[in-house]
């Protein structure tokens, strides 16, 4: 077990509290990482239905594919009765579907009939799952969660920060192997290779785990983009690339960006550049437990605005534990409109990019939230990095 | 651009030709391989709401968030009148979604009132996303579109099994670096760094591209499950582990599943990995055009049946172009109750794990469906490799 049993109850307890608020009788979670949250399961089975149910009182349920119900017993803290595993048969046909047993195993042990909560935007529940499970509870009153366990998660235990620092340190040793990696006329895959090796390694204290996307390294006019992955071409002297990485450590997160040029960059990159560096010490600045989101967004803007840049994208969010395809939190981000106040114990990716019509260029900082205003996880350089 | 302009043209008319069949108006395909597979796009922007629309006649559109789009530009065949990005303040917003954008999108185009289809069980469309669209598309009848480009994919062309091909020489490497990997006191975390390196670099000829599953590679006990990823304990003598990898190029796969024991196996390991070996030989060879996917797994079942074991779970499942989280096409399973007869240009992912209480074994092939049977893609050695 990652964490001790009693942070676990503490989250479950966390988690109940919220539904009761919000007179949720029953939620049933199928994000991954929060039902990893809530019961230490780690596995890639959620490729088909699962999910975490909570009731209002009694234990947690966890169901998934029959085959996956020992993976569950292996790794959370659930007992054997809390574990059911769904029959085979049930996956991936036409005229069946695992959530109809789902909504059956719920009336079965009395769970049905009120209000229960879905994860209406999860990656893992599609809407034949949905459907399929609001037709088996007829009389049951079905609501949006509206990302209740995202925000359950969204300020973190001196534990889980600890594993976001054990990421970090591991972040800075894959920034570095990035960086020496891109060379002209190197393959890109190749870069990719040692990149993952060292993402995987992690440090002698901590291993690496995968992180919830894989290394996204726009190179020249793909600089102009965000979340383009690789190619086999080579680096090619007078481009840039953008590195967007990250580091896990038992599915906790710490990503970070910078941005290489081989040869002499262009002036209006390193015009760009210093002016996004300054920017994001503007932000980092507004930080402070108290402060809004936005808050922290506009300082930016208003500094980014006097050397007449803008961005109409948000500049960051909430991140920690994740599985794929993002390791965003899905809960607040760094934008106009947001208004949550920010607590001591929250982290986020601030994540600068500018991408305009053929060239681009990203900066960001995992940091969190103390008393004393944002505290950045990773210790690496900041500006372009020129290599000639 | 990976294939020639003629085949995506043939790739749209195809699914053209089955929404006729189906008296299908619009089609809106979210799963990221359907729409790399009909317009080339290629990037990890599908944590965010996108789609391609295929409508009965006139041009494909591709719709995603507005920073995507100049990837869209970058790697698909599209004209630029063709991409459509939606603004950024609709994203992960409570008060509105993307796909009220894109519904307006369709009204204004023509495009609404008829029949549109969604892929209702994909992990891109999420029941918020599917309500949003439904709500915006008044007077649309919205049906499933049951994996229809999933169907269309089944028969991979002359220049996709070639990309096949390569990955399976990336498998050979990857699967020999795996097995040296794996050894008493080494850090399972650094198995897996040497694992992806060679995911990722290929061969000098084809690189790498990542696969859409991560390296799987239960160990000890935790054979008894599948899908179970890595940490940083060590391996241990008298222990098994099983290696479920993958090699990609180009988003098009080819699995492959082995186990290795370090020590003497016990037993009870040698046995089922023969008889496992066994029924593998006898369900490939089963497998001819215009046999079903049942009798495959037939094949199977009464070879094991005659060693006293039986299986619950499928032996197998459509494979080529993916993204996480799966690699499987979700059409074809070679199970019981699938009565897809094959054709010449399939392709598949034989995977017999055998999980038991608290061990398990698993051994796999790709293979294509020939005129004169299957065809595996890789040749390594099936037999339990032991390391003394």
């Amino acid at each position: 077990m990652t964490f001790a049993r009693r942070e676990y109850h503490e989250r479950a307890a966390r988690t109940r509290e919220r539904m009761r608020e919000r007179a949720i009788d029953v939620l049933v979670v199928t994000e991954p990482a929060s039902m990893h949250y809530l019961t230490g399961y780690d596995g890639w089975s959620f490729y088909t239905p699962q999910g975490v149910v909570v009731a209002a009182d009694g234990e947690l349920l966890l169901f998934t594919r029959q085959m996956d119900a020992n993976g569950a017993r292996l790794t959370s803290w659930l007992g054997d009765e809390q574990i059911l595993g769904f029959p085979e048969e049930l996956v991936q046909q036409r005229d069946r579907h695992p959530m109809q047993w789902a909504g059956a195993e719920l009336i079965r042990r009395g769970l049905a009939g009120g209000v229960v909560a879905l994860e209406m935007d999860s990656y893992f529940l599609s809407p034949r799952a949905y459907e399929a499970l609001c037709a088996s509870l007829p009389g049951t009153r079905i609501v949006d969660s509206e990302e209740l366990v995202g925000w359950v998660r969204a300020v973190k235990s001196p534990a889980e920060l600890e594993l976001m620092s054990r990421a970090a340190r591991i972040m800075e040793r894959v920034m570095r192997v990035a960086i020496d990696a891109v060379e002209p006329g190197v393959r890109q895959c190749d870069a990719v290779a040692a990149i993952m090796a060292a993402q995987a390694s992690g440090t002698p204290e901590a291993g690496g785990d995968y992180p919830a996307i894989v290394p996204m390294l726009p190179t020249g006019v793909g600089t102009s983009a965000p979340h383009m992955t690789w190619s086999d071409a080579p680096f090619r002297a007078g481009e840039a690339t953008v590195l967007e990485l990250a580091a896990c450590h038992r599915r906790y997160h710490c990503p970070l960006a910078r941005t290489v040029f081989l040869g002499d960059p262009p002036a209006k990159l390193t015009t760009i550049a210093a002016v996004v560096e300054e920017g994001l010490e503007a932000a980092l600045a507004a930080v402070r437990p108290g402060a809004t989101c936005e808050s922290v967004e506009a300082a930016w803007r208003a500094l980014i605005g006097r050397h007449g840049l803008e961005k109409s994208s948000r500049i960051g969010y909430s991140v920690g534990l994740g599985y794929p395809p993002d390791w965003g939190e899905h809960t607040m981000s760094l934008r106009p409109g947001d208004t949550t106040p920010l607590e001591a114990g929250m982290a986020f990716h601030m994540i600068l990019g500018m991408w305009m019509d053929d060239w681009g260029f990203e900066l960001s900082e995992t940091f969190r939230v103390t008393e004393r205003g944002a505290e950045c996880l990773c210790s690496v350089p900041r500006g372009l990095t020129v290599k000639r």
